[in-house]
This record gives structure tokens, C-alpha cells and sequence, in this order.
């Protein structure tokens, strides 16, 4: 691994809990449609190479690594580059609805599937380091944390 | 799998061989140097997903399946998408020149493979149709055929 691999802004420091009632009022908040499918998943390793188009822009994204910390490289897509590729990501998509909800200084987004993963409700958490992290106390109407957990990853999502 | 993806500009049809001499005056004919590296494998299905620069201009590839003919899908990237994923490639490269020489309508490549895989040298035909394919008869300077043969895939070299 290359030594700007280790560069900060590559690593995600995030948690994830499912959520046992969703917050009043959530059409005020900010909130756009997802759609991302996967060009490729390899289990070893846990690489993927995601596509996705949230609102009106589209990215690609690498990952690669698990848990609470791994590495990610993201681009832009224009939304030719974006139609060429998602033919490829037929029977690996998901959709779903997010609400972004400022929360002491942080960001929690609330993920609510939809199709065939309707009635899933997911909410995550990003932080700018690990100490934050720690000492995160999820609000009332969190459920059960998450995190790590394969069958909530959005791959197994997406593949299963 | 949808419609479009069996559409005929996303198959290739191709042969590849070994090279027992090089032609002549091979420096005479355009030529220009790779760098290719892949994001993700996945060995079942042969998905991959492949960065690319060829001479200035860079583009990423996806590929599934297997023998002759197989899906592709590619993009052009600017010089600064292919910056962001590239260090992602780390342990999964190779590098190699290319000279093209046109033959009876068609476009032999010839691939000088360079660091590690050096002296290996390998020529790909790809073709219209299977008819021009089975059709094809190579030039005395071709070695033994290894179309399909998994140790002279691009991904085996870049990664073994």
C-alpha cells in the first residue's frame, strides 16, 4: 500500500444502528433518493467498486477494507459516464430514500430501503476521528447497533 | 442481465497468441506504452473492473465473462479521475508497450510486456464476427495460441 493510502481523507470512522421509530417531521429535513448497484464485489478483502447516483449526481466509489475504519476513493461521474457503466450492476442494485439530520455537531443520515428491501430503516454515522466515535451516544430512537454486521452491509443488501 | 448488455458494441470477439519473432521495423508502426492496474476481481464470473492509461488518455474498463467473447463496458477518465482511483491499484499492475499492425483488415496488437513480465510478448486479433474469427489464419511469426488460457490473462500477470 501506497503511502497516501493512509491519508485521512481515505478513511471512513463511522457506526451503524437500525432505527426503532423515525424522527417527527423528517419531510423538513433535507433528504434525496439513492440508487447504487455494485460493478464488483470481492470477498476476500472486502473490495467493491459501487456506482451510484444520489439526487442528480453520480460517483463511483472504491472500498476496500471492514469495520468501523476503512479506505475509500471516490469520483464524480458525468451522467454519461454514469449511464455506461450501470447496465453492468443489473441483479446488484438497491434503492432508498436518505434524511440528513445535523445532530451535535454531527451528521446522522437515515437510510429508509425501499422495493424489495422495504421496511428497512438504517441510520449512520460519520466522525472525524476515533475518540468522537467512542463517545458517541446514539439518541432515544436508535435501535440496536449495527455496525461490522454483514447482513446490514449495503453488498449483502444490494446481492442478496 | 438486460436487453442492451447483449448488444453486439459491448461483446468482443478476440484471439490471442504468443509471439515467436518480431516483425521488422516494429518502431515504424504507432506505438505507445500502457499502464493498466485492476480495482477489483472477482474470480467467479471474471468481473473486473481495470484503470488504464494508454499513452495520455485513461479510461475504466469492466469486464465479465469468459472465452472469446465477453461483455466490456468503458469509460474515459479525465487525468484527475483516474489520479483519485489509481493508488487503489497498488500490487495489481503491469506495464507494457503496444505497437498495432493493421493485416488484412484487421488490427493485430502486439503487447512487449516490461518490469516484472518482461520478455513476454503476446499479440491479440479481435474481430468483427465469429465467422471472421474461426476464419483467421496467423502470420508465420505467431506462436502457440493461448485464447482462454487463464495464466496469460491480463489479470493473472498484473497480480501473480
Amino acid at each position: 500500500m501506497q503511502k497516501n493510502d493512509r491519508a485521512p481523507r481515505n478513511r471512513e470512522i463511522e457506526r451503524k444502528f437500525l432505527v426503532k421509530q423515525l424522527p417527527e417531521r423528517l419531510n423538513r429535513l433535507r433528504h434525496y433518493p439513492i440508487a447504487q448497484g455494485y460493478l464488483a464485489i470481492e470477498s476476500a478483502g472486502r473490495r467493491q467498486v459501487r456506482l451510484r447516483k444520489k439526487g442528480n449526481s453520480a460517483s463511483l466509489t472504491f472500498k476496500v477494507g471492514r469495520g468501523g475504519a476503512r479506505e475509500e476513493r471516490e469520483i464524480k461521474l458525468s451522467s454519461k459516464q454514469f449511464a455506461a457503466l450501470w447496465p453492468a450492476t443489473a441483479g446488484r442494485r438497491l434503492r432508498k430514500l436518505r434524511y440528513e439530520i445535523p445532530w451535535n455537531g454531527l451528521l446522522i443520515e437515515i437510510d429508509i430501503y425501499q422495493g424489495n428491501l422495504s421496511g428497512l430503516v438504517v441510520a449512520e454515522v460519520e466522525f472525524p476521528d476515533q475518540v468522537s466515535c467512542w463517545r458517541f451516544e446514539p439518541p432515544l430512537w436508535f435501535g440496536r447497533e449495527v455496525t461490522g454486521e454483514k447482513r446490514y452491509s449495503n453488498v449483502r443488501l444490494a446481492t442478496e
